[in-house]
């Protein structure tokens, strides 16, 4: 029952093992192919790191990343044979249309997930690499990959299309995709269990705050509209990401500025936001900006809760009802300040927080509504590594009691 | 009391004469500087055209066209002695930050809204040519620049930022702006009238869907948000403009398209929107071309609907309460449909719509809602030009009283 999840960057291998839902081991290799790389791999018991090595040396390529992986695996004692690893789950970024669920990899699989490398052009390819050097180290272990996008593929097509010259769709793809489909999926699911009521009867709001940002609406337990777009640039206001914006300003900006597309991308990805605004792209560190009295932290924060209240209320008006809101991510787990100037003065959509409840500190899911509220307001530490463990696993039973692999 | 109203475009000047609230004769000078521009000079009574006359001779520039306006106007007994004429009122696009309100003309103003001619480049150059003509034709009557943008200036600053690096507003005033602030305005104060309430007890989200099309929400009478941004491209959808869309298109389109910065902007304001979706830009054809089977003109009517429902939410969200919804402009005026499909399952917001209410055909303000429905909602022709006449003629009253021409 022992899963390995592995989410692949351009320089970097996180990853994390499983044993049904219960984390082993985890770490990270970083800074691949540069002189100094690093290499940290920890050992987990009741979700606390209870060993943690650290390797400074020159790492080459994923290739060399991935076999050290292994070698601490099975020198830590987690792995002691291949045939204990039942499977490989692959976060990859961008499924496109082609994938809708997480899905077995084979040669046709990689071949459709290389084809989607225009519309990921920084992520996709990473993901690949660190699936074909698993799969060389690892022939025999049946691999999967679990899709960021998937998730938001529910999507009508009146959602998911721009209003933009409709070959535009057929010929470049051009659409809203969504991302953080695992984590917004991954918290629904935790939402209807804690409540104790099937998905497929929940409406949810889904607030996934971290440096990226991202609200889902999920009707009857399916995405039915998701904030970012065709790249995840689109919606909330992020930690460097502008979000929403005026579609004539980057052509303007190209013009104003004197920049490439390219440049300007990039300034809109990483320099924008709260970094954009107030200097600061760390939620904590805007906090104690404001609190020194900078103007232009508290601008930031009130500018960030006031975008994600307008997606709130988009949602609440589509969804026709509405039963959960949920919080996660970095911000939205541990920033009480931030959930509440976002639920503030939304009594009107049932939406009403108890500022005690609110306070809580904890590592489980925990609820904020007041009385007075008819929506459940729930706290949610997401895990995108568990989830994709589990949808890894439960594509390899079913694998299995289909006979792929008998 | 006499006022004649200016809206002079690159190739185009419209006008109005009123004589208080009534405009006695209107008409537009097209095609200036082409080969055949035409001229059609209407006189009205009751609202209805009684004469119409169509000229069409070359007409070399806003100076040839401007004296055969003020021509027509005399030889049609409109404006018997230029002393008749109280006021002209200019329709100016842009107002920058620089313009809360209607604005008496002096050279100053002059020179400041040609400052901001780098934010409305198509539109600004052109307003400010139609007033340097009627300046010279009448120098000595006041007149009134009346800025599409002014009524919007309330938004406060976390609305009116975008997202983006704060140097770039302070150099380049990049910031959400907002336009059919006329009419937004004037619908308001009518839906106030209808009521018999103070505007500033109201609050209210405002439709103006014509071929431009945007929502403002509006509390205790001010403009709080609005949709349209920098410029006119951002918010709903609408005939040839794409609205809202992920802020890395613009650039990513410039480069898998292989266009220019301009060529691209100008495919997402003119080829994009109803337009791009199924090929028609004007909402009764695409109807027609619904109503006859074409799933494209479906799909472009759900989306249109679909994204002006996610404004009323959001809206809805941030006003904490909601007295009234109002519908203008040429779609919001005389499409039922539209406006049923927009108000449709939104009765958690208050908004219930009654539909043989609904089918009126009218040329007055009528109330649409349902008994069922909190939120008052209103159909209400929009008339920018009128807005423009009264705020030119409240502003020369004021100064007059204040003694400036005495």
């Amino acid at each position: 029952m022992t899963v390995l999840v592995i989410n692949s960057g351009s320089s970097s291998i996180k990853y994390q093992l499983f044993k049904g839902a219960l984390a082993l081991a985890g770490g990270v290799v970083e800074r691949i192919g540069e002189p100094k790389s690093r290499f940290v791999h920890r050992l987990f018991q009741n979700r606390q790191t209870i060993d943690e090595a650290v390797f400074e040396q020159p790492i080459s390529d994923h290739g060399e990343g991935m076999s050290q992986v292994f070698t601490a695996l099975v020198e830590s004692g987690c792995l002691q044979h291949k045939a204990d690893l039942l499977g490989i789950g692959h976060r990859v970024v961008h499924g496109g249309e082609a994938f809708k669920e997480p899905t077995l990899i084979n040669d046709q699989v990689l071949a459709k997930i290389a084809e989607i490398i225009p519309l990921a052009p920084l992520h996709n390819p990473a993901n690949l690499k660190g699936i074909q050097v698993a799969l060389e180290i690892y022939p025999d272990v049946p691999q999967v990959a679990v899709f960021d996008t998937a998730f938001h593929q529910t999507l009508p097509p009146s959602i998911f299309h721009y209003p933009l010259p409709h070959s535009w769709y057929k010929t470049h793809h051009i659409r809203r995709y969504g991302f953080h489909g695992t984590s917004h999926h991954y918290i629904s699911k935790q939402a209807a269990a804690y409540l104790k009521q099937p998905l497929e009867t929940l409406n949810l709001i889904t607030l996934h705050l971290g440096n990226g940002a991202s609200a889902t609406a999920i009707k009857a337990g399916k995405s039915i509209d998701t904030s970012m777009g065709m790249t995840p640039l689109e919606g909330l206001m992020m930690g460097t990401r502008c979000g929403d914006i005026d579609p004539s300003l980057p052509l303007y900006l190209t013009q104003v500025l004197g920049k490439s597309p390219e440049d300007l991308n990039s300034l809109l990805n990483r320099e924008s936001g709260l970094k954009g605004i107030c200097g600061a792209n760390d939620m904590r560190q805007v906090h104690a900006l404001a609190k020194a009295g900078d103007p232009l932290a508290s601008l930031a924060i009130e500018m960030y809760c006031y975008r994600i209240k307008k997606y709130i209320g988009a949602y609440y008006a589509v969804l026709g009802r509405l039963d959960v809101l949920i919080f996660t991510g970095g911000i939205g787990e541990n920033d009480a300040m931030i959930r509440n100037s976002v639920c503030a003065e939304l009594a009107h959509l049932g939406i009403v927080i108890d500022h005690k409840k609110n306070q809580t500190a904890s590592h489980d899911i925990f609820a904020i509504q007041g009385e007075a509220g008819a929506v459940t307001v729930l706290v949610i530490p997401t895990d995108e590594e568990l989830e994709i463990a589990q949808q890894t696993l439960d594509l390899i039973q079913n694998q299995k009691c289909l006979g792929a692999y008998s």
